[in-house]
């Protein structure tokens, strides 16, 4: 690792503003996951559209979070995730994985992993990974992930963009 | 940074093959960018679809990019780039800035901003930003940036899925 990815992000320089630098990032589409893990004592989840490949072999994944988050506390510590990816009738889903004081893991529809970690139920696909490292980058953290495990179903995903659920349509060039 | 972050990702101790990670990260849709640059004599430039949000104060971007890529000794050793973010009716110009063994921008359709850093024509928006880091993944790079300038223009964005692209169709939960 080169010495400049050590100094932390820190200072800004930057001409715009935060509510600018947002709706360029709203107006991008994600495909949505939700971030599952355990505790110790509870599972822990938190819906999540940054998640990319960074690696395929090793099988490396990253995604992004902010260490204010209710779920940080729990993914600092935890060893293993579960990355759900959603299907497209899972909107509601991604939505109660997003929502603050709620036990979104009260209605059911997912099942723990032999290692605790909840899998969803219905997802398009799911990886099990183990964490690697967890990059500071101001208040947030790039959680950089190696998949032990990844199931697809076929299932056609679900698209966030603009603050509203998508499907896709397919087009030829 | 914690010691954790330091080490590199060279083993796997996965059950997953190459080609199931890949499977899985084809089903899984995003919006499509294209990452320029400009590397002192001539301009450079990528189609990447795994440009994420990771901070908006400060506005701070990611994307992963392979070492292996034609394009990584220019960003190895650039400052700056702009990340142009791709309207739906660009999946021709997101299939030249992947292809190989082409003048990329021998075409036109692009316009130097005064650092050097082509801008695409008829994006949906773009991302002006400043090289904060590459953090060693394997053999790939995830490029930390700070935005410095951002346009957005209302065009609908382009969707990559399963080697194929995509529009959007909104629908309610």
């Amino acid at each position: 690792m080169s010495a400049e990815a050590l100094s932390p992000v820190t200072s800004t320089t930057s001409g715009i503003d935060a509510e600018q630098f947002r709706a360029i990032f709203r107006a991008h589409p994600a495909g949505v996951a939700v971030v599952t893990l355990h505790d110790g004592h509870r599972p822990v989840g938190f819906t999540a559209t940054s998640v990319i490949s960074v690696s395929a072999e090793p099988p490396l994944v990253a995604f992004s979070v902010s260490t204010g988050s209710s779920s940080w506390p729990a993914l600092s510590a935890s060893r293993q995730v579960v990355i759900n990816f959603l299907a497209d009738d899972q909107a509601s889903l991604s939505a109660r994985f997003a929502a603050s004081g709620v036990d979104r893991f009260a209605d059911g529809g997912w099942r723990p992993l032999p290692s605790g970690v909840p899998v969803l139920d219905g997802c398009s696909g799911w990886i099990e990974a183990a964490i690697h490292s967890r990059l500071p980058a101001a208040d947030s953290r790039i959680v950089l992930v190696e998949a032990m495990a990844a199931w697809g179903t076929g299932r056609q995903p679900l698209v966030y963009r603009d603050r509203s659920y998508h499907k896709l349509i397919e087009y030829e060039i």
